[in-house]
C-alpha cells in the first residue's frame, strides 16, 4: 500500500509565517497600550497573545480532523501520503520564510531574527523529527497488537507521557489539583471516544502495551524536547527557530519518498490523486503545525494537549451539523469531564 | 406482580442501634484520649467516628448490591417485598431500642435519650418516608419511557439533586472544586454504568426526563431533610432519632402489606418464599439503614453519596472475583474519575 491518507494527527510540534496570528495580535495591543503602559498590560499582551495561538490551534486541528472525516466520505485515498508531507514541511518553510522578510523589511536584520545559526544552535533542530520518525515506524507493528479503533484510544497515553516528560524535563511543576485535572483529560477524551468495541483494547498483550507506552513516550518527548529547544532562546525569532525545524522537516520527508513512495510517484506522478480536499488538508496541516510552534513558544505543551484535546470533542459536535453524526451518552460523558479538567487547569494555578 | 424482590437500593436515611459500631468506635477513642485531652483529641475524635461510619456505610451498601446479585444467581425472587421491608423497619427499630436499654443502663434517663417526644419534634420524622413512598410510586410510571438499565443510568441525577439541596436546603456551602468534583462523581459512576446498550436512555422521551428529575428531586430532598431533622437537635441521642424515624417507617410498610399483598400473604403465609439469603439481606438493609443514619448525623449527605459511589464501584470489583464478572474500560475511566473526584473533594475543603 503505497498510497496512504494522511492520518496522524501528531504534528512535529513547529511553526513558520503565521502573519495572519501576528497580525490579529497586532490590533488589541495597539489598542490597548495607548492607555496604560505598564508591567500590567505588558501580561496582559502575553495574556493576549497565548489565548490567540491557543484558540488558532484548537480551531485548526479541529478543522483538520473534519478535512479528513470529508475525504473519508469523499473516498479520497489516491494520493501520496509522503508527497503530502513533504509538501506540509515547505510550505511551512516558505511561511516562515515570508513572514521573516516582512520582519527585516521593518526591522532590519538583527542577532534575533538573522537566518544563519551556529552549529551550537542547529544540532538539536533534527531531533524532534527523528523521534517522530522512529514513532511512526513503530505504528507500522502496533497493528499486529491492536486494532485501529484500539490504536486511537491508546492514543490517549500521549496525555500522561507529555505531563510526565513536561515534569521532569522542563522541571516546571503543576499543582496536585493541575495532575488530577490532566488524569481526567486523559479520562474524559478516552470516554468521548468510546463505542461498543472499545472493550476489545483491554485484551491487548503486553508487547501492544509496550509499544503503546513507548510510543506515548515517544511523541511525548518529541513535543516536549521541541519546547525545550524553542524556549531556550526566547529573544530569538520564532519564524527562524521554526524555519530550522521545518528544513530538517523537509529533508527527512524527502527521504520517506525515496525510499517508500519512489516508484508511484516515478510512474503516476508527484501529484497523483491530489484533489482540491487533498490542497485544503495540506493547506491546514502547515497552519496547525505553524500553531503548535506557536503554542510552543508563547504557552507550553500542557496548554497543547488540552487544545488538541478541546478540538476532539468540538469535532465531534461540528460533525453532528455537517455529517448528521450521533453522539453517544459517553461522550457527552467525556465531554464534561473534559470541561471540568480544563476549569481545574485553570483553578489549579491559582494555588501556587 | 404481588411477589417482589427487595432492588431498590434507597435508604430512608435513618439508623438504629448499631452497637456494633459504637464498640468499633469505643475502642480507638479510649486508647488515645489517654495521651491528649484536648481539643484536637476531640476533633480527632469527631474524624474518626465521621470514618468509621462512612465505611461501614461503604461496606454495607457494597456488600447489598452483592446479595442482590447472589440472590438473582439463585433465583430467589418468591418472597414479598413488603413483608421484607416491614421486617426491615422493624429490626431497626429493635436495635435502636436494644442500644437505647444499654444507654439508659449506663447513664440513666436524660433529657437526651429519653424516648419521650413533643408534637413539635416528632411531626417532621413521618416526612421522609413520605416522600420516598411518592417516588417508590413514580417508580413505576417512569418504566413505561425509560427500560431498567436507563433508570440505573438516570439515577446518577440523584447525585446532582443531593448537591443541589444540600446547598439549598441546609445552606451549607461547598467549594468550586468541591462542585466540581460533584460533577465528576455524576459523570464518573454514569460512565463506569455504560454498557453497549446505554445509548438508548438518549432517547427518552421529555416525559421520561422530567420523571427522572423530579424523583432525584424527591430522593435528594429525603436525604436533605432527614440530614435537617436529625441534625436540629445535635445533642439527642442518634437512636431516639432513628426509632421515631423507623416507627413511621413500619406504619407506612404494613400499610403497604395491607393493600398491596394482603391477599398473598393471607394465602401463602408471611414469610413464604423466605430463604437464608433474604434473612442476610435484611438484616443487611437494616444495617445499612442504621449506618445511613450515622452519616447524616456525624458527616453529611455529600459523604453518604461519596460512600455509597465508591460503594458501587467496590461492588463490580468483588464482583469480579466472586462471580466471575468482567470489568469493562468504561469503568476503569469512570472508577479513575471517582477516585480523582473523591481527592478533589478533600483537597477543596482546603481552600475554604
Amino acid at each position: 500500500m503505497e498510497y496512504r491518507k494522511i492520518k496522524d494527527e501528531d504534528d512535529d510540534g513547529s511553526g513558520g509565517n503565521s502573519s495572519d496570528i501576528e497580525n490579529l495580535r497586532g490590533k488589541p495591543l495597539s489598542a490597548l497600550s495607548v492607555g496604560n503602559v505598564s508591567a500590567n498590560s505588558s501580561e496582559l499582551a502575553k495574556w493576549k497573545r497565548k489565548s490567540v495561538v491557543t484558540l488558532a490551534l484548537t480551531v485548526l486541528t479541529s478543522s483538520q480532523a473534519i478535512l479528513i472525516v470529508w475525504s473519508k466520505r469523499a473516498g479520497k485515498y489516491e494520493y501520496s501520503v509522503t508527497t503530502a508531507n513533504f509538501l506540509v514541511e515547505t510550505l511551512k518553510c516558505a511561511l516562515s520564510l515570508a513572514a521573516l522578510a516582512r520582519i527585516w523589511n521593518h526591522e532590519g536584520v538583527t542577532d534575533d531574527n538573522r537566518l544563519s545559526t551556529t552549529l551550537d544552535e542547529v544540532i538539536v533542530y533534527p531531533i524532534p523529527a527523528i523521534l517522530y520518525l522512529v514513532k511512526n515506524l513503530l505504528q507500522y507493528y502496533i497493528f499486529a497488537y491492536v486494532d485501529a479503533p484500539g490504536y486511537q484510544i491508546l492514543k490517549n497515553l500521549n496525555i500522561i507521557s507529555t505531563g510526565v516528560l513536561y515534569r521532569i524535563i522542563l522541571k516546571k511543576k503543576l499543582s496536585e489539583i493541575q495532575w488530577a485535572a490532566f488524569i481526567l483529560l486523559c479520562c474524559g477524551c478516552t470516554t468521548a471516544q468510546l463505542n461498543s468495541n472499545s472493550d476489545r483494547v483491554l485484551q491487548t498483550p503486553l508487547q501492544g502495551w509496550t509499544m503503546a507506552i513507548v510510543m506515548a513516550l515517544l511523541s511525548g518527548f518529541a513535543g516536549v524536547y521541541t519546547e525545550a529547544i524553542i524556549k531556550k532562546r526566547p529573544s530569538r525569532n520564532i519564524n527562524v527557530q521554526n524555519f530550522w525545524l521545518y528544513v530538517f522537516g523537509m529533508i527527512f520527508n524527502a527521504v520517506a519518498i525515496v525510499t517508500q513512495d519512489f516508484d508511484a510517484v516515478m510512474n503516476k506522478g508527484f501529484f497523483h490523486g491530489y484533489s482540491l480536499i487533498t490542497v485544503l488538508m495540506i493547506l491546514n496541516h502547515a497552519l496547525s503545525g505553524i500553531a503548535v510552534s506557536m503554542v510552543m513558544k508563547y504557552a507550553d505543551n500542557i496548554v497543547k494537549v488540552y487544545s488538541t484535546s478541546v478540538a476532539m470533542l468540538l469535532t465531534a459536535v461540528v460533525s453532528v451539523f455537517l455529517f448528521g453524526f450521533h453522539l453517544s451518552l459517553a461522550f457527552f460523558l467525556g465531554a464534561t469531564v473534559v470541561s471540568v479538567s480544563v476549569y481545574l487547569h485553570s483553578a489549579g494555578k491559582l494555588q501556587r
